[in-house]
């Protein structure tokens, strides 16, 4: 496997052999490996200085259910640290197809064309971005698939990204070429227009699979994981109700975000359930469907296609966290609504969650109207029409906050809080404070552990714990519910890391691999100038009691600050 | 002197005995003292628990020439960090008269009704703001002196602070009743505003100037600190020619913020001179002044008033920030337009430094045209209603870069740069860079220094230099001009401090208070979560070399590291 830098300013591409260093690392672990040893920390974001890098996890290449995950990385315009962001899709597996084990991108171009950068066994193509520029998501990836056909790979940005609204993200195309995989968090989209490239386009097909050193021992610790996956309740679960199936138990937990943050439980949850979701697209047919998988070889199918009453698609997927933060958040109680904006913030290539809370802190501040899905259409055209509102709502939900004058702003590093209040489930609030990536559910979600999620004791260990795993999945480029899998038989991911690679690693190895990125990572964030004091969630949560369970965040920010010690 | 404490959640007030470790400071360093002592630094600027604080300075209270002035102070909701923010005026000169040696203002009103703060030898009353709020900085005083009498000193909000704009500040009447001394830099108008306070009234006259322990010795110091700065060749500078005095050398050096500080030279930088302001106040007479005073006493007066054709007053005064930022910095060669600019920023209550430079950025993104005064006007009217991209301006150039995608943003810690170009002028980028207040000349201007600005070797000596007597000078309540006459006689401070107050200090008591201030908001700044990864210039200045010098910013970063070393 190798490592390809593309350098914009001299339009040059080299192929260079893996340094030692970077070998056992995949994902998030490289990514944050790359950045501390190649990007300056205080450089600016959407500087020439900062770099965009791909890299498959570690166990991409393979069609191993739910682990072909593509890490997204940059510094981050939204947070101002280390930045990566993982999407399911194609795009991490033809990128092993070429044998690339990091993709990094470097410096600017000197010119105002957009580029598209075409990635072939031959190396890299510069070529001109034409009139897909300026186009949404779906017109983009419908054009590209027509120019260079439709099984390539493609990781593109919307008009967004081309804006550089730090909410912007990275659109990778599924298995059956919907743009609909997004490394969503971070403004990685900003970056990759800051280096005016509207796509990337990945022939992977021309490549084959990654080798395996011992394919026998491979296989047979394959059909392992998969069996404990298979056999997993929540597999289940997620494969009937997609990630929506959790609506229920956040509203349970008095946890869902409703009306800006401003009630844990919402009347309409019902409407929003995965419960829901499922009879709906039963009902409706046609192209409706509620198990999809975005990933070849998924067991789980988590995603969906949601359709309308005519079986005619609206968007693909539709997920929690958007039905969080644009359903229950906006005070929004319809499924059809919700998929009508999440098409909407898909097609300007936006982060739904930093969205959706920039549209709640506008909502406040009497820009919108709770529960009025027309107004919150009615904003988001203002990011289409890149008016200075537009373009403040697209930067995100802290800065919204900050220029419209909301104190109750769900934000931490600049970050928008994910669909879990962090008030009601105080681990993930724990997690959503010290993560080096900024508020991030996937960083590290308590929501599962069994413990009373309201008591401030004994949550720092529990967001640890989930922290070094989250960070040890996101390296080997595996799905957060490839977990409920590889939990039940801990020992496939040891025995897959020694037949892809002929290593010797034991049963900890997710663990070390977790710790390895975290300490990375936080070291970037260090001499970008992060210190403890940016560790806390923000003031208003400390104070302001969430109905219905009255409660704050009260987790002892001395114990937090100790939480990667050791 | 005392410690008058107001709380506005329970409406209560108290004197208090000044605590020992704060007797010996006064002005800025009895605000970083109070501060660290008080406030948490990681707290929210504009939540309950941060603090709005007024400290006279060491020598306030006794119509020393220019030794007169307030400084204001909290946790800075533009910057994040310490802030102090002085000004002259009768603010100050009052306080003392009722004994206040630090008037803090803590928690915020439980109701929403906007209160005024009366002060005078009975205490503090809390009174209805009543019609009052809403208005413009000029209509709001003129309604408050008829209220409270014209012998009262006022400091009060404007639009700006009302909404909670974080380039708002808060506005002092001069020695002749006009609001038009401010406490500019660092949204203070946004923490009055949070706190719900449209004004502070003070009856000062009530009471008497604060006590001198040698009245005979103080006497001889002052006449020899005044024969001192009298006979200082730039006091008569700054008398004829205000603060504009400095256009044309700051243009000679190619400093002067020129189109969004993307040159260093205007053009028309002859008519925007105190030269040509001199001229044109003495052509047109009637009530325009070159030479006016902005508190008593003082033997400067580099105040001016600036009238138009008809000898009626535009606005009073114009200053060299103002005409650097809003002028020069926005293509304007008018000083009649930047007068009419200039008035309007005053009555919304904002940083003039701070909304030039964020015009400026507006202008690069097309917003408003470089040199047409017109559109600079509609964009404040935005500000005024109240509208997202108003409130953007508002929230200074450093947000409105990040919202509109401009990377050419003059700012350090979200603090615009003011009219010095660090490319030029070296010493002050090294002050820009590494102040604890973020981006200000006033923490530490090198122009006048005998070196070559545009070498990058020995500036961080200079700076250091500068910063320390600065903090020293904002310690006393000494105007940054004050220092022409003490830097002659430095001997006079140590006197009239020993005079004033029966202390026995030498005369390196202007440093000791400097590098005491320093230390102290360094500590702020660094339990708030400040590094020394924040203590640099934007990245484009020492990319972009500005014209005519072709220079960039290039002091070596670890040098700047060790200036407050030792």
């Amino acid at each position: 496997m190798e490592v390809w830098r593309i350098n914009l300013h001299e339009r040059s591409f080299s192929r260079e052999a893996t340094p030692a260093a970077w070998q056992r690392l995949g994902g998030r672990g490289l990514l944050a490996r790359i950045l501390l040893d190649e990007v300056p920390p205080t450089c600016d974001p959407l500087g020439s200085r900062n770099k965009l890098i791909f890299a498959p996890g570690l166990l991409v290449g393979h069609k191993l259910s739910s682990c072909d995950r593509i890490s997204a990385g940059a510094k981050s315009p939204l947070t101002g640290g280390v930045k990566e962001s993982n999407a399911g899709g194609s795009t991490g597996l033809q990128l092993t197809y070429l044998g690339i084990k990091a993709l990094i991108i470097e410096g600017q171009p000197s010119g105002e064309d957009w580029l598209i950068l075409r990635l072939d066994s031959q190396g890299v193509h510069f070529e001109p971005a034409g009139d897909v520029v300026g186009k949404g998501i779906y017109a983009s990836a419908e054009e590209l698939r027509r120019r260079y056909g439709t099984r390539a790979a493609i990781a593109l940005i919307g008009p967004a990204g081309e804006m550089r609204l730090t909410a912007a993200g990275i659109v990778n195309l599924d298995k059956d070429g919907v743009p609909s995989r997004i490394n969503a968090r971070g403004g990685l989209g900003a970056v990759m227009g800051s280096k005016r490239i509207k796509a990337i386009v990945i022939d992977g097909l021309q490549g084959k699979a990654p080798p395996i050193q011992d394919e026998k021992a491979f296989r047979a610790a394959q059909r392992e994981f998969t069996k404990a996956l298979m056999a997993h309740p929540q597999t289940a679960t997620y494969r009937d109700f997609s990630t929506a199936g959790i609506v229920h138990m956040c509203n349970l937990f008095g946890a869902l975000p409703t009306r800006n943050f401003s009630q844990g439980q919402f009347e309409l949850a019902e409407q929003i359930s995965g419960e829901n979701l499922r009879s709906i697209l039963l009902e409706r047919g046609g192209k409706a469907d509620p198990s999809h998988a975005c990933m070849v070889g998924c067991g789980i199918r988590c995603s969906n296609v949601y359709a309308d009453q005519n079986g005619e698609v609206i968007v693909s997927p539709i997920e929690y966290e958007t039905i969080g933060l644009m359903g229950s958040n906006l005070g929004i109680g319809s499924l059809d609504e919700i998929a009508r904006l999440n098409y909407k913030v898909n097609d300007l290539g936006l982060d739904s969650i930093d969205t959706g809370a920039a549209l709640g802190v506008a909502a406040e501040a009497g820009l919108m109207k709770f529960g009025d899905a027309q107004s919150a259409h009615r904003l988001l055209e203002e990011v289409e029409k890149a008016t200075p509102l537009g373009r403040l709502l697209g930067c995100g939900a802290a800065v919204t906050g900050k220029v419209l004058g909301v104190r109750r702003v769900p934000a931490v590093k600049g970050q928008a809080i994910s669909a879990y209040d962090p008030r009601a489930i105080k681990g993930t609030g724990v997690t959503y404070a010290t993560s080096p990536q900024g508020a991030d559910h996937t960083a590290g979600l308590t929501i599962r552990a069994k413990i009373n999620h309201l008591d401030p004791q004994g949550q720092v260990e529990v967001s640890r714990t989930a922290q070094i795993n989250m960070a040890g999945y996101d390296t080997l480029g595996a799905c957060i519910f490839a977990g409920f899998g590889f939990a039940a038989a801990p020992h496939t991911i040891r025995d897959l890391l020694n037949a892809r690679y002929g290593w010797n690693v034991d049963e900890t190895i997710l663990q070390q691999l977790g710790k390895e990125t975290l300490q990375l990572e936080r070291e970037f964030n260090r001499r970008a100038g992060f210190t403890s004091a940016h560790d806390r969630l923000p003031e208003w949560m400390c104070e302001e009691a969430l109905p219905p369970n009255r409660c704050v965040f009260d987790v002892d920010e001395r114990e937090m600050d100790g939480l990667f010690d050791g």
